[in-house]
């Protein structure tokens, strides 16, 4: 809905400004520029369309991520409606600390564990049943802050984005350390992403027959971490070639941008850089989620934009008036 | 080229025949029912384009894959062309029989002696190298009963269904036991099918920056085999929604066309019967590749159409006159 908002707003090929969330400064520019060079046809950077994949991480870049990842609330909430089946966990952590509402103390547990509490909360069901559960979620969870819907939490200036780049015949994906159906549970009707252009960390799936009905059943086992050096693994295996435009938020996302930038020809990557306490939150080198140390560091040198979500964009949530 | 051929050959959505290589027979008639119902808005039988996915195999399916699959022949070249750095493969099976030609030894080795002989063919190279590799070796080798090149073996009557199911919306995937990097390399070419729509026997990757570039380097272990029950596997991880149209030829291919008619609503399953033996080969129960048993057992039952590939289709090859 909200991406048919943003195309609705802009008929992109015919409006002047095909980002009107974004301000008249220098990304902007940039952004544009790239955009025209490589899609026009008497430009020596012209770039076939089929070659025109651009691809996105999410956490930080297309919605929020703070307090913490929003899957991981997704996370807490499911391990809160298993518990009646799990009497064992009133005692065990991270679970415990879960049970009780203590988030700060349950992640203070060892990453192992944390791991293991996020399989268990992912695998042993089917994917239409883990779907289910994932889509009633983001129909109805609220975020502590904001008192939105997460899913309503998205970027205004990178829905407009995706549509422009879409618009002049890019294909985008989003490549996620998040988990691959999380995503792809509301990537459509939010991002305009359809569920085979989602990259993200998967699990190991087993095919079984159940009632004569072929089914996938997740199994708690990592097939791939779709974060670091992990992203232009996934890439690689799942788009079958090196993108040609990139964006993220945090050092999770500087191999997929190295990948996407060190290509031969027209190369575009972008670091969102949350600096707006005010309407958003403000965070970089020190957070604790999307920590963006070597990017702030090595990013302009490599030509890379750093987006300064404050002064480049007008509108951060679609809902909130700007 | 050749999928811009059977395109141009058939603007398929003014054309009275969308398959004009298939013969007036009930096989046709029935695709063409299926695809009418999906995509008439008044039909109750109706699919949103969005969902219109259809999965193919490729060996068998798509392209021919007599005496042995087409890939397999590119191994053994690959090891011959890799010989000078190995002097111990000539006394090392199946290594040694594949130097001196004799194909027939070489494949009768143990099953993980040719698992690691693929795997020596196929890594420990970045992508772009092995690419090169294939891509030559997909120019220029040729068939040794046919004297064509292996990617002109493919299917006219395949072609055209393929490029009719796109023209109706579908989108179109290839879903195959071989190796995906081998695929991509002409699928888009031949099938009209990009990289990011190709799955495929997928090898683990390592993420490396070679003099500044970011590279990926095929790693000699497995991380999908993408046949029999593992295609559904790669079809949930990778595509993300059970498709509502599956293709193929042999048992290999007996739970992709489960899976993908046990869904809801409309769906579609076919298997190439191979019976041609003048024009192509005649193999089923009994073939070292491609046996198909339960599928012509189960199949009719399950509402799956056999293509009776003697009687059904007017022409195989596109570059082989009727």
């Amino acid at each position: 809905m909200k991406y048919l908002i943003a195309v609705l707003f802009c008929a992109v090929a015919l409006c002047a400004d095909p980002l009107p969330s974004w301000n008249k400064t220098d990304s902007k520019k940039q952004i544009i520029g790239f955009v025209e060079k490589v899609t026009d046809p008497k430009s020596p950077d012209f770039v076939p369309r089929d070659e025109r994949i651009a691809v996105f991480d999410n956490d930080g870049t297309l919605w929020s991520e703070r307090p913490v990842y929003f899957q991981l609330i997704f996370i807490f909430d499911q391990i809160k409606k298993m518990a009646p089946d799990h009497p064992e966990w009133q005692t065990q952590e991270p679970y415990a600390s879960v049970l009780k509402g203590d988030y700060k103390s349950a992640l203070s547990a060892k990453e192992e564990a944390l791991v293991e509490m996020a399989l268990v909360a992912h695998s042993n069901m089917t994917g239409a049943e883990f779907k289910q559960a994932a889509r009633a979620w983001l129909d109805s969870a609220e975020h502590p802050k904001t008192g939105m819907l997460y899913k309503e939490m998205v970027f205004q200036p990178m829905l407009e984005l995706l549509a422009y780049l879409r618009a002049k015949g890019f294909k985008t994906f989003i490549v996620s350390g998040g988990g691959v159906d999380f995503i792809r549970v509301f990537a459509e009707e939010t991002y305009g992403i359809p569920p085979e252009q989602v990259v993200g960390t998967t699990l190991k799936a087993k095919y079984e027959v159940r009632d004569g009905k072929g089914v996938l059943v997740k199994e708690p086992e990592i097939a791939l971490i779709d974060d670091k050096a992990g992203k232009p693994v996934g890439i690689y295996q799942f788009i079958g070639r090196r993108p040609i435009f990139a964006a993220g938020n945090s050092d999770g996302d500087f191999e997929m941008l190295e990948y996407t930038t060190t290509g031969e020809g027209p190369r575009f990557g972008m670091l969102v850089h949350h600096n707006d306490s005010q309407r958003e939150w403000a965070y970089d080198r020190e957070s604790h989620v999307g920590q963006l140390n070597r990017g702030l560091d090595e990013g302009p040198d490599r030509g890379w934009l750093i987006v300064d979500m404050k002064n480049d964009w007008a509108k951060i949530y679609p809902s909130v008036a700007d």
